[in-house]
């Protein structure tokens, strides 16, 4: 099992997080009787089965396939059991791709050979995790083409819009997609957003950042021309275009630069892979896009018998 | 708090699933440090803000923005503290409308009264629980909508293709969207499909699931019609159709009732907004999608400070 | 080690249940110093102890055996540590028997064979976790054998009144026995009792159900006759007699199947291994039975070393 | 609620104990859809409901059932709710009596008022912890009262064959039923068992006892009369006749005492209602019982709603 | 209770960690009998108690005391049991200073009154919290007066290097203490360290590190002139001097503002209160030291019984 | 991996304790992105690389080391993934010595081997164990060195006093320092302090000891001569001397001695290095230092890569 904790170019999530997840993800699926269908079938028979793309995408989650059925399989201690040769799964993974490679209908993601009725138990938690992170690190990449085909320095970003409980898997999906996360949780860095500013100014929120958070990230999030001067006066590190148009975008793109050359400027607010080149062009150095993890449909994959 | 634990005619997930969820997304949201921006504004900042739809669809999750604000507010120790009356955490949740409700763009769906650092630490985590079970919610009412105005009878159903972590809290949401469950888990009833035939035959399945799991509801995936002559020879309380067009369905249908009157007849794969009247036009009796819990997007909904 | 998560013909409860048992277990007796008096014992002790039956009855309850020492014993690390071929333990398990075997007084279940130690340390954990699961799986027998003798198409089932936090290891422990899964819990039928009756008719609960959870299992118990009349009336699925003597069964039986021939009759309420023969030959197809879970006694099982 | 740790004379187990025990309980029996059967009842409607004794016996384990109608109920948040006049649950719970109350068929426990849909969910969950805690309690005094007549100074005890999961609630409801703790866990005190002997001898253990770990109390089990004598002779706190029958326990006591004044003797080993008070005119001091936890049936104890 | 996620100017660590660690903390104390002394002093003794600094320093962790009480005082379903005005716990905390006070000796930093037996119980885990947490933010006190006396604008940060499971409270009494916090945890920031340099050279982790992880502040620790030179070539955001003596450090300070006048210089390794002066007239901008969370000794708080 | 749960002579803690102190401490540095600076080093990097001790002490926490390696390196199902030649980690860890070794500067103390990246990221966790247990090791140490020297017979012991959510493994750190554990938690053993006296006498609470929880040991914390008279009627196990001088101390012993010589004596109360001897000299069985756990500096241990 891929055990660095941030294997495959950074493309995984930590252990933990997928350790936790598949637990929870089987426990609400198996408890307390366990797969009922799976237990009507003779105990024997072993298979092949692979994990097969239906629809052209990008793969993440592999991780948590391999940590489904490490979970199912259990504990090391069994061969040792008489009969062993017999009852002890000796479950066996093999991926042709990994989290990151591209997908085309009907390309094998990878095999899995064992017990027929454990692999049946593992089948929906596998393919709802492995399809589900596909599917975000699928819609992200399809934002990167189309930014990367229209201004190759301009970056996809996520956002906190995850689903809960999913953060850390969901941000590694992400990275396999070609996008980049932005920061993980508000401990991490600061954003000061419209519904800060019911309790404090641009300026003032700045400046009680940088006495109080100092060497953390400052971004100011503006709605207005007259806010990102604010900002910029004030010395935020980056500046988040909300809700603009594409040509507003560029507009204040401009007046970022004729500021500070050097701040970054990021745009959000209902971006779609429709719109992202208008935006990339407009200049920006970052897009970050809720959608891409609150919305993204799943990849279709399917698990089938071989043979 | 909605004590009961289906209130709400059942709409409502159990609320100790509600805890362990929404402690997982705080807790990815806010450690180590807590809310870092949020610690910026002055403390006696009191703020009304309101929960307001952007989008037509269907609310659900209700309870799960209770439990982020509860388990924000701490413990009710605090009003004894000295300046509790300035310090301790009053805050008011009213709901305009509750988990079943149809949402127009600008509706109120609630109010949120109290700090305003503390609605700012908890707005992200409430909304992205709120808009993600009101988007599984809104998912299953379109697909509601069409099959009620095309075959009353019919029934939309969930699938065990939830995301990982959220089934109680995404069931929830289908019940509120108008839908109904199928199988919470593995445990709870027999569902033969086509993998399990690497095992053995539909007839070996039900009989087996006759004389191991007595009582238990058993249905058989059909792909082809021969299956369906088989499962009900065998016995089956319900069949399934897979991945077969309307027409096919209709088919399958009438041989069905022709053997035997009474035993439902589920249609499933791929089934879609646009689809789904035609299914219910064939006759059966439930239409199951796993697209309402796996690929709904987000119903928008934001938090707007009051004036 | 079992890892298919209904092995052994569905007797075995799954992985994850028996993890966080015996995981419990260990924590409620070993923290925080660990086992002090086998800290006495020489580093170096190797022995080969068994689990002997000391009473006739049927076993369960090996999965969560394994499980207690591959907690244990901890991670497959080790071996690389020097000195590795003397510390690391090796602990053999061989089963002589599995889950649902008939015992006899001095009947050997099973071999363990490893540091004298760390077989001290989980004898009491693995004696309590055996020796309770095989006393529900006995006493369940006990039932089975005299309903078997009786009226063999008649069934032993569970109910909910299980041990809390045990209740997958005990339901399997029921099958074990030869007896059969009522309802898991709430959440999976509806059953509805006498207590319900303060909300609602048996009518209106049936109706109820029938809209709002359709494809579940109804089960209404019974006090009465002119209750089984209403509930089979209104369309049950199935009866249940609550707190009648034998021949008030036989005559709650003859008139359901008056009117429902095929409407499953199930009886409760204080049945005990003497009154269950008269029971099933009263004609009624499931008999479920509270004590099996939460007052059959341990079946006694001890560990002695070998030679 | 019964806020200290060891309230009403130390009968009640830690609430942190019993807090994880009735989170799981719950779990167990509610999710992921919650009770659909209580969800068919009208929301309305609130009754009043007594806890009734069926048997004689001891009550134990009121605290568990506060803590399930309090996880239930959910948070303090809520009465800010609209309508929360009608929708906010408010349970109330009054006790007649508490922990260690001996009981009579037909005497009423305590009541509770609230919610009846609320109330139906926590009756099972509820009614497992008292009733198996007070089935513990019970079993504890009827050896106690068998004692307390044949030798006012000889106590009753516990041991670590306790349900796994339970052991803090079980060791509770013994103190409720007027017997006494023996050590907690394996960490806690040393006791030299049959097993032990595989790897040193009892001089042995006792000397690298008081070695390694001064200042804990050393028990030695003893099934012969030379045993004995070496335990005394090296220096145990306390011996334990193992397996002996009343007249044996008899003559070693007085070997003891011979030796010993002071060094208390405790007796072990399959004793009954029916030869405990023997074993107490043979003058041992403590006897300890495993029956009381693994083997007590449960007290009946029924819910019943107030006309 | 202090509500807000990060109240009092951000001292305060998230409720969320303080809950489990308080949790932790109590189970590791009370399970499985709960306090036995306590259990010895009568029911009814209510008692006014009083938190006092025996040494000079500064406070922090008051949140983790009121969660202490909070756990153990329970659910707030009791007062309505009967006889609740005599049984409910109805402790009350009043704290005359709060995290970030400077504590003379004899100085009263609350006052608790409650029952005498449920304060006992929560005493030493009240003050092992107080104490530990209070000697944090007093160890970084004594570092950051020193290097305010010196260099106003040098600030004092944390490491890594906390207790392991204590890290959101540590960071909390560190800001307390006048500190700052640096990055949280390997997740959050980039901070190439010689280890790192057996992989790739600091140029190519620089250049890995935008290309990645843009947005992230990137430092790297440098034991040589030449790697400053390289990782100011490079564009690091930060460079760490790594076990410098002052005199270096002053050099260092001088090459990298002759470099890049705007890269904060940061020093650490083996920093003591003798010695932080004079590395903050050095001229860097953050000195960060491992032992204020590490190795910092308890502040002496007691719990005095009033009168 | 030292699988018995008290190998090495009782050095280590439980395994149960280690894993969930280990995970805490992955999880606080881990989530939700990983190793984001690991991430940059290539991935087929493997070094070797040595725990080396700075100063002279003792070591303790090899276990949580290895299991930090064991939790970071995951399933046991990895080596059968494509590539796992190149990709499965191979971690491998040797240990010159073990808990309980006295350390001098420089001095090996054990290997890794394995990826850089994998041991990159487990480093600070392992040393921040390894730290600060064996400070707690080499603190007692200091203690038992100066008490031997003076008195041989006598004993020193820890306290509660230990940092929370982690007393196991300090607890096993003082006894591989050569310290002694006293109780472990309130629910062990009884010890009446000043506080306990508010609210019943010296004899009652010994009465009271005796009657509730007979077997139990009984200490009493004494401040003056007459308590100790008063403790010493009462029939207490222990006496414990508080805050008494060396001088008065040895009066306290001969006052002990001469009402009752087997009575032990302990002396607790901010005792120090300097004054241990002193203590040990006035006779005193038992030494407790609160400081051994609370206030212990780590012990500066590198890691270092090789060659």
């Amino acid at each position: 099992m891929g055990g660095s904790d941030l294997g495959a170019g950074g493309f995984h999530p930590p252990l933990a997080a997928v350790r936790s997840v598949v637990a929870a993800a089987l426990a609400e699926d198996l408890l307390p009787m366990g797969d009922i269908t799976a237990s009507l079938v003779p105990a024997g028979v072993e298979v092949r089965a692979a994990f097969i793309a239906r629809q052209s995408g990008v793969l993440a989650g592999t991780l948590s396939v391999e940590e489904t059925f490490a979970q199912l399989a259990g504990s090391p201690l069994g061969p040792s059991a008489p009969g062993a040769g017999a009852d002890a799964p000796s479950v066996r993974l093999e991926w042709s791709c990994r989290d990151g490679a591209r997908l085309e209908p009907g390309c094998v993601i990878g095999t899995v050979s064992g017990p027929l009725s454990l692999i049946l138990t593992a089948e929906r938690t596998a393919l709802n995790l492995l399809s589900h992170l596909s599917g975000v690190a699928s819609a992200t990449r399809r934002l990167v083409d189309a930014v990367e085909a229209a201004a190759p320095g301009c970056r996809v970003r996520d956002t906190r819009k995850t689903t809960p409980g999913l953060r850390a898997l969901e941000k590694a999906a992400v990275r396999a997609g070609g996008g980049f996360n932005h920061r993980a949780n508000l401990s991490e860095a600061i954003l000061v957003k419209d519904n800060h500013l019911g309790g404090l100014s641009i300026t003032e929120a700045v400046a009680s950042a940088r006495a109080q958070w100092p060497g953390r990230h400052v971004e100011v999030e503006c709605d207005r021309f007259d806010q990102l001067d604010e900002a910029l006066a004030a010395g935020a590190d980056m500046v988040m275009l909300d809700n603009m148009d594409p040509g507003q975008a560029a507009q204040a793109v401009e007046r970022v630069r004729s500021r500070s050359h050097s701040t970054p400027v990021e745009v959000s607010g209902r971006i779609t892979v429709e719109t992202v080149a208008a935006y990339a062009r407009a200049g920006v150095d970052f897009i970050s896009v809720g959608a891409i993890t609150h919305s993204a449909p799943v990849l279709d994959i399917g698990l089938d018998l071989a043979g």
